[in-house]
């Protein structure tokens, strides 16, 4: 299996904005969407963006069967659409990264709320919903999507969920390979439910201070090797 | 009324490390416990710790009156018969500001995890529970008390929720007046679900880096006066 980055609705706001940050950092990506002229819509505008980005657009299925560790950036109201139609694609041993949070938007209520998961979270209804052998690791929820697109400065941190340390330090590489990021550990995948929450947070916030928020965990030791 | 800082709970790790660090600036603090000899106690171990500490060691509803502004810093289980007790003291104009976090350790859960409570949040809990005219913020979650006790340099955010913005920049005021405390506006009295939960996943973080974490926003104004 090939090293790139899918981007399962990359389309979308956080999936572009991730796209064209690995394209600049050398990541090969292939952008997924439902509709494939969309999907490479979206790779064009990604080339034109970052000169010599090696990237493609492919319909979702076929593109979540082009790297080990798949990122999951559709609208909360489409996750679980997305994970039937993906069923066949995914495969044991890869990694699927649930960014999605159940925004309240879903059913067209407040951006600075959210809906109730049965299972607690997105991620966990995700888990819930892949095969076999598949694990879901949950990331990149207060990472604006705008900021990464038009170009701000990110210092800020990613929190990771999920049930084994050695999946989550390999999508914390990943994720560190975006200029400005850096990975913290926010235990298992139940932490997500705490996590997904922080973006309607960073709403409420964002339209007080008309800013692009994110949030970044102090105290923790400088030289940290803990994902080492 | 005195310009005092009320912390009812005052004897408790949260209550005690913000007694010292508003000691240290020069604040006049009264210290609320259940039990008066049990609040002389800790009124004594400021003064100890910060000389010329103005401070002082009062039943909690005694101490309640002393101030505009109460501290409630009592852990969860006894947030409720606190606010019963303080049902009488106090007055309206009075802001409370809650710092209690529905921990499932109230009932002897993992310290990673939260109880929903009915109203939403503790913080909304409180509000109905108060004194008609008494209002309720909600702040100081993500702050290690630790930290504060042992004299760790603290450079982070303190997220603050209520209804009226001129609550909370009261509030904001008092709390900036610990040296490396920041108070951002988080919105209003409902969001304090989602602060709340800020601190089992510091606790997560912490367990697996050995740290004492806490919260900085990233990406707001530099130049802010958003309080003024």
């Amino acid at each position: 299996m090939a090293e790139a980055i899918p981007i399962i609705g990359g389309t979308g706001a956080l999936g572009y904005g991730l796209a064209v940050r690995w394209a600049q950092s050398g990541q090969e990506i292939v952008i997924g969407s439902r509709k494939l002229e969309r999907a490479t819509e979206a790779a064009e505008r990604v080339s034109a963006a970052v000169p010599g980005a090696r990237v493609e657009g492919l319909e979702n299925a076929e593109a979540a069967s082009r790297g080990p560790i798949v990122f999951l950036t559709v609208p909360f109201r489409a996750q679980s659409e997305t994970l039937t139609n993906l069923k066949d694609a995914l495969a044991e041993g890869q990694i699927l990264v649930d960014c999605t949070v159940p925004m309240a938007a879903a059913v067209s209520g407040r951006a600075t709320r959210t809906l109730g998961v049965w299972q607690g979270s997105a991620a966990q209804q995700a888990q819930e919903m892949v095969p076999e052998g598949v694990t879901v690791v949950s990331a990149l929820h207060s990472v604006s999507a705008a900021a990464l697109t038009e170009g701000d400065p990110v210092v800020e941190d990613v929190l990771i969920c999920g049930e084994r340390k050695a999946d989550k330090a390999r999508v914390a590489k990943l994720i560190e390979q975006i200029e400005g990021l850096r990975a913290v550990n926010a235990g298992p995948l139940e932490m997500a439910r705490i996590v997904e929450a922080l973006t309607p947070l960073l709403i409420a916030i964002n339209s007080r201070y008309k800013a692009r928020a994110g949030i970044r965990v102090t105290g923790l030791p400088e030289d940290d090797d803990h994902w080492a």
